[in-house]
């Protein structure tokens, strides 16, 4: 993964940075396809032929190349399709590389592009994503009986996190008075609530061949694009395609959610983490925001979350998100993680959001036996 | 495949029209997983999260869903993206769509968006797409001793095809005058050397159980992405992708080139015709145009080459072409193409190119034994 930031690299050059740092690691493999996580290359960095224009820039060629997207959850949908790849016989060696580049465009450019990944007729009443994360985290709040002051502790925990990450984008610690002083972004989500817009990249190597890590399996699902279409009941605060890819990533493997020492949630709001917790089973309803305050969320804590930093304190160049967070846990389950290291950690899971909760992936890995 | 042409229906309406068709036709199987091979649904369609909008408008949530981009080969890549994913043995059934909708947008904007599928550099020595078909074409023709009317026989053949397919753009012959007075776009190639901007869908069921035909292999490669940086003999007038990208597709069977019954090749310039049926192997160096000169790749010659019309005559709605020359395949190999059915068919090969020769895909298709 590279440094998270504003970066002046262009996107190729983020790309090439991670691909490099990926198969230097793996030993410089053969690279039979490669399979880019990028939501929005055309509008961000200009380029509407980005898979030809990495293969090129990442000297591959004349791999394969093909560019994946599931708006924020692309990296991740991009590491499914490279498993599918490899599992299927054809390709040896995949890579994965997951890249934006946002900040060199201005942000009100940024914020069009973002909105469109949301459903139309929404999006023209003037909702726009923090708005829905908003009314997530209004009702989380008031149906479970938490204080605005009590979510302040998901980004708080994001930046102590994300102070011992090197590559974070804001590796720094923030206190709750930081959080509740930051600017209102949309009532009750504050700055400190909301990822940022970062530049960045994140790359893995799968190959056929054993590796220390090992991708058990992936559970992928979708939920209804527009909101209001979603009548089951807590919609605002429960994801089913969460819950749905959480079960198709255990049922493909003989894990159980007690194997997991490590995860890593979407948490684009601050809200969406103890959402997330609760749909992907490892914490009651209304129950994980409590679980986070008491610690238990933390590095030190019986199940860590986030140890990376975040969304929040790490970054979230969106196309690079998914990857980072397999990265993360790549680092974590080969006590690689210096820092953060969560101790003898041998299983993770990563989930990754595309939209408001409407394309989930959840990625289970291992220490290979 | 739905009719393609200017159509009044959203990208939505066209992807379920061609969605129903295919789960009509495969006796509705529940869908696993949903490969979408669209370029550009956030600059022509304004939605930058299409993967999730059309499993909504679909009716397939919670299935897993997939966009697949690689310019206009994405539906290629998004049919090998779900091959892949059935053959990994963790996907029973797919459904792979190519849609794209381009008319409704202002032309000015549809040429921005395309040409942004080229290296940037090249772009902004005023390269466009039709000026690299051109180049190509003065070349070919000048190298391989053709006349400016001999290649008009490409557009001739594909208009006398497309004439015979009820769901092409301009299901109407043309003749070698009418192809020699219409309006330059690049010097030599005119109106009807490139194939027109569609609207359009195509969709294909991809199942682990036996099905009336076979996915047999998928060959995919990549150039580089600049032309100036292709040092090879004669790289004007032949894609190294090409030739890579068959050698994989055949590699990965039992099957030779004498076995293929009929061709789609991505005609999205007339010279493409000849210069794919070259790389693939099926003529020497130079021939290709005059065995089409001669009626070879003609319906009812030795080797039909775009039985459906092509990309000039079906049209070229970018994200289902790749798409809707595999539906031309299976329609051919299990004997319902009707006026334009070439008889006996049993194997096809379908070549798609994304970008200038950056990104191509060869598909093989044969009747299941």
């Amino acid at each position: 993964m590279t440094r998270f930031g504003r970066r002046r690299e262009s996107l190729a050059e983020l790309a090439r940075e991670a691909a490099d740092a990926a198969l230097d690691e793996a030993g410089r493999p053969d690279v039979d396809h490669c399979f880019f996580g990028l939501q929005s290359p055309s509008e961000l960095a200009g380029d509407a032929n980005a898979a030809s224009m990495l293969a090129s820039a990442l000297g591959l060629v004349p791999a394969a190349a093909t560019r994946v997207e599931s708006a924020p959850s692309s990296g991740a949908s991009a590491l499914e399709a490279a498993w599918f790849a490899v599992r299927s016989g054809d390709v040896r060696t995949a890579l994965v590389v997951g890249a934006e580049s946002m900040t060199r465009v201005p942000t009100p450019v940024v914020s069009r592009v973002l909105a469109k990944t949301m459903d139309a007729r929404e999006r023209a009443l003037g909702l726009t994503m923090p708005a829905y994360g908003a009314l997530a985290a209004r009702r989380y709040l008031w149906r479970y009986g938490y204080s605005r002051e009590d979510l302040a502790a998901v980004p708080v925990k994001a930046h102590a996190h994300g102070a011992r990450h090197p590559r974070a984008h804001f590796a720094k610690e923030v206190s709750v008075e930081d959080v509740l002083a930051s600017p209102m972004i949309a009532d009750p989500l504050r700055t400190f609530d909301c990822a940022p817009v970062s530049d960045g990249a994140a790359a893995v190597v799968l190959t056929a061949d054993r590796g220390d890590v090992r991708v058990t399996s992936v559970g992928h699902a979708t939920d209804a694009y527009a909101f209001s279409d979603r009548t089951y009941t807590d919609a605002l605060t429960s994801f089913r395609a969460t819950r749905v890819a959480a079960e198709r990533a255990f049922a493909r493997s003989t894990l159980t959610r007690a194997d997991v020492d490590v995860l890593e949630v979407h948490d684009a709001f601050s809200v969406l983490e103890p959402m997330s917790l609760e749909d992907l089973g490892f914490f009651g309803t209304g129950t994980a925001l409590r679980a986070t305050l008491a610690g238990d969320t933390s590095l030190g804590g019986p199940l860590p979350v986030n140890a990376g930093g975040g969304l929040k304190a790490r970054g979230h160049p969106v196309g690079a998100t998914g990857v980072a967070q397999v990265v993360e846990l790549v680092e974590q389950l080969t006590g690689r993680a210096g820092g953060r290291q969560v101790d003898g950690a041998r299983v993770g899971l990563a989930q990754s959001v595309g939209g408001f909760g409407t394309n989930i992936v959840v990625t289970l890995l291992e220490v290979a036996a």
